[in-house]
C-alpha cells in the first residue's frame, strides 16, 4: 500500500498478543487494527474516538472481513499498520489495513465497517465533516 | 449449513465478550471459533488438541479469513456454533463456520488453517487417520 | 476450601488463555472467575446475569482482590472452580475462589465486589432475596 | 507514590479494555500493568523484555497480587501508571503500582513475580546487572 494518504502507526508486538506458539494469536491482530482505528479518528481525523462512542453514541461495528495472514510475527517486534480508505457510503466504510515488520507483510485485511447508533444498532449517515476528513485518506485500490 | 455432517457446539456470549455497546466485540468472535476448532478436535475428531499443541507441538495457524457480521450478540444469548470443511489440501484445511442465535444467523465466515509445526513454523502434510476424521465433515459449498 | 456449600464449576484450559511459556496468562484467570461468578448467577441463584446488567443495569464492579497463584496451569487440564462466600454486607460482598486441578490447589482468590447501578456508578443495596441466595453459599473463613 | 525512582507510563483507555458499563474490566488492568513491566525492561532497566523471554527463555510469572480498585476509568481517559521495587529477593520481585488519571488513584496493586525459567518452571537467581538495574526503583514501602 504504497500512498502518501495512509494513516501509519507502529505497535509493539507484546507478550499478551501471543499465543504457546510465541506468535501473535491471530484474534489479536484484530484488537490491533481496533486500537490502530481508534488512533485514526484520534490523530489522523481529529474527531475524538472516546467522544464518539460516549457523547455521541456512535460506533463502528464490522460487517466484513477479508484478512490474509502472510507471515508470523513475534513478540518483541514493531508491527508498522498502515490505513487506507477503499470505499466511503452513507454509513459504510470500507477500509484497507497493511502490517509490516522486517520489510515483509506480515498481515493484510479489508475491512467494512457502518457508523452506527451504539443504543439502537442503527445505520446513521456520516456527518460531513467526518466525511471530508475521512476521504483524505482514500487510496486506490 | 444446513448438513448433516457439521460440528455443532453451543456458546453462551458472557460479559467478557461485550463491549461499551454491549454488543460481542468482534475479535471475542475468532476467540470463540477458535473454541470451537478445539471442541472438534477433542470431541469431534477424537484428537486432543492439547495433545496436538504440546506433544506433537503442532499448531493451526490462519492463513486467511473472509467473515460476514450479519446481526449483533447480545450478552446471555447461546449462539449455536456450526462447523464444516469445505476443503482439506496437503496441509491447508478450508472450514466453514456459522453462529446462529434466536433464528437468526449472527456470522458467517470461511477460515483457511494450515497444520503447520510450531517450533519451525513450516507446514507439514495431516496424518492419514486425521485426515480421514476430517473428510467425515465434509459439506457441500 | 471443603465446604458443602461451595459452587462448583470445571473449566477446560484454552489455548486462548496461555501465553508463549505454554501456561495460563495470569489476567486470563480473572476472566475465568468472571465466568464462574455469572454461571453462580445463573445457575446457583438462579438469578440470570444478563438480566442483571441489562435489564436490571446492574454490575459487580471488583474492589479489591487479593490472590496466590500456587501453581502454573496449561492447556488441556481442567481447572476445577469453587466459590464460597467470605461476607456479605449492604452493598459489598465478599468471594472466596479456589481452582485445584490434578489434586492440587492452582490458584486461590478472596473477591470483593460491590453491587452498583452501572449508569450512575453508585453502589445499591442487596434485594432480599437475591441476599437470601447468597447467603446459601456462605462459608466458614 | 510520590517517589523520584518511580518508572512511568502513560496508557490511553482503549475501547477494548472497557465492558458493557463503560468502564475498564478489571482483568484488563492487569493486561496493562504486564504492559507496564515490559516497558519498564526495555526503557527503564534496558533489558529487552522480548530477549528475556525468548533467548533466555526466562519469565516472571505472577505469585502474588494486593489489589485496590479505588474508581473506575472509562475509555479515552488516559491512566498514568507508575512503577516502583518494594523488594527483591534471590529470585522474587515485589512490585508496586499505582494508575491515576484526573489527579485520582484509580487502582493500586502490589504484585510478587518471580524470576523463572519458562520451560523448566524453576524460580532462578536475578543476575547481578539486572539486580542493579532493579534496584535503582526501589521505594520506600
Amino acid at each position: 500500500m504504497d500512498n502518501a494518504n495512509t494513516f501509519i502507526r507502529d505497535k509493539l508486538i507484546r507478550f499478551h498478543h501471543c499465543d504457546p506458539a510465541g506468535i501473535v494469536f491471530y484474534p489479536q491482530y484484530f484488537v490491533l487494527f481496533h486500537e490502530l482505528v481508534e488512533d485514526w479518528f484520534n490523530h489522523g481525523l481529529q474527531h475524538d474516538y472516546a467522544q464518539l462512542v460516549q457523547a455521541q453514541r456512535l460506533g463502528l461495528p464490522m460487517v466484513r472481513i477479508e484478512c490474509d495472514f502472510l507471515s508470523p510475527s513475534t513478540i518483541g517486534e514493531v508491527l508498522t499498520l498502515s490505513l487506507g480508505v477503499r470505499h466511503i457510503g452513507r454509513s459504510s466504510l470500507g477500509l484497507m489495513v497493511e502490517g509490516t515488520a522486517g520489510g515483509k507483510t506480515r498481515v493484510r485485511v479489508a475491512l467494512t465497517v457502518v457508523l452506527a447508533d451504539v443504543d439502537q444498532l442503527r445505520s446513521v449517515p456520516f456527518p460531513p465533516e467526518l466525511r471530508a476528513g475521512i476521504e483524505r485518506y482514500r487510496i486506490d485500490s
